[in-house]
């Protein structure tokens, strides 16, 4: 049996996001194939909608306006400490633990030849930038550990003024963590990153 | 850190669908959040287009046309065997295991009155009108097993007419399983349906 044309079309475009197979797809396909017209339409219209989302011309998060809510907040941008991280959900994750109050700027990514992704494509200039023209006195790194990463960390080091304090997040073993079940890579970096108490 | 109203939006959308927690939902957001124009409305268009979908004015299936596929088939629909389902995806699930070549129909859910669902909440009205009209001579229930399933084929028992053989689904040990992992209820409904061989 064939499905309709209309259900084929949206399965392919679920297909398209990360963690959605094709029965997945289907399902979800079908459910609204079954919504009546109103919610179909604001789903849809829902997504017309990020079609006008920019980046945010300081730090690079996605918003409606030109600049982000955290770069709009007078008490965040006179911080003077920038945090950049990988992405847009990475910052997410650190907003949400409430620990941080500087400002963040959004790599957009890793350095990665082998995916082609250079020096250029990474939101760096901006960053750069930003040392010399706004209050900046601490740098975190808060990018995932892996070569990709660390190698990223070092260039980013190499690129900024020396009067910076340049910071990587600390690695180690999670919270709930039992040294049991990690990997020798953790438990290795975790009694490197040890600490008195 | 306060997310873009229109990821917000589209986040509360996504939500909706089955098995999308707010993480997952988040994440597609944003992700889409980062494709261009073109991909967006591609996604947004293909879903208002689902709004054209209507059920098959014979079985009840999801269709662009009047008639879904299978109705429109004249070798199926001179088929003397209807297989009576409770959803889409379960008419789907049977066509892709390749065996059947007679015809469905789709109840739309089992009765169930905890929820409200009688039975004219179900698509029965016109399964009575096609074993009428239609060559019928055999009607498969292939309702899941649970106590309203085994309701639902009772009262369609009673309604249909007595000519009719009117059979249920093999329920027994799925294929691949093993009477180390099965429950009881799943063991006792094997042996009872037990075969020579």
């Amino acid at each position: 049996m064939d499905l309709p044309e209309s259900i084929k079309a949206v399965v392919e475009q679920f297909s398209k996001l990360p963690g959605v197979g094709e029965k997945t797809a289907l399902r979800q396909s079908l459910i609204i194939g079954q919504w009546n017209k109103q919610q179909i339409n604001e789903f849809s219209q829902s997504l017309s909608a990020l079609c006008l989302l920019k980046n945010c011309q300081i730090c690079g998060m996605l918003t409606d306006e030109p600049l982000c809510t955290i770069c709009l907040s007078d008490e965040r941008i006179k911080s003077p400490v920038i945090c950049v991280v990988e992405s847009i959900t990475d910052c997410l994750a650190i907003e949400k633990s409430g620990e941080f109050t500087g400002k963040f700027h959004i790599l957009g990514g890793v350095l990665n030849p082998l995916l082609g992704v250079g020096p250029s494509e990474l939101n760096l200039e901006s960053l750069m930038r930003r040392v010399q023209s706004e209050p900046a006195e601490e740098i975190i790194l808060a990018v995932n550990p892996s070569v990709e990463g660390d190698a990223t960390c070092s260039y980013i080091k190499e690129l900024l003024p020396t009067k910076l304090r340049i910071e990587r997040i600390g690695f180690g073993i999670p919270m709930g963590g039992n040294l049991e079940y990690l990997d020798s890579m953790t438990i290795m970096k975790a009694l490197e990153n040890r600490t008195e108490i």
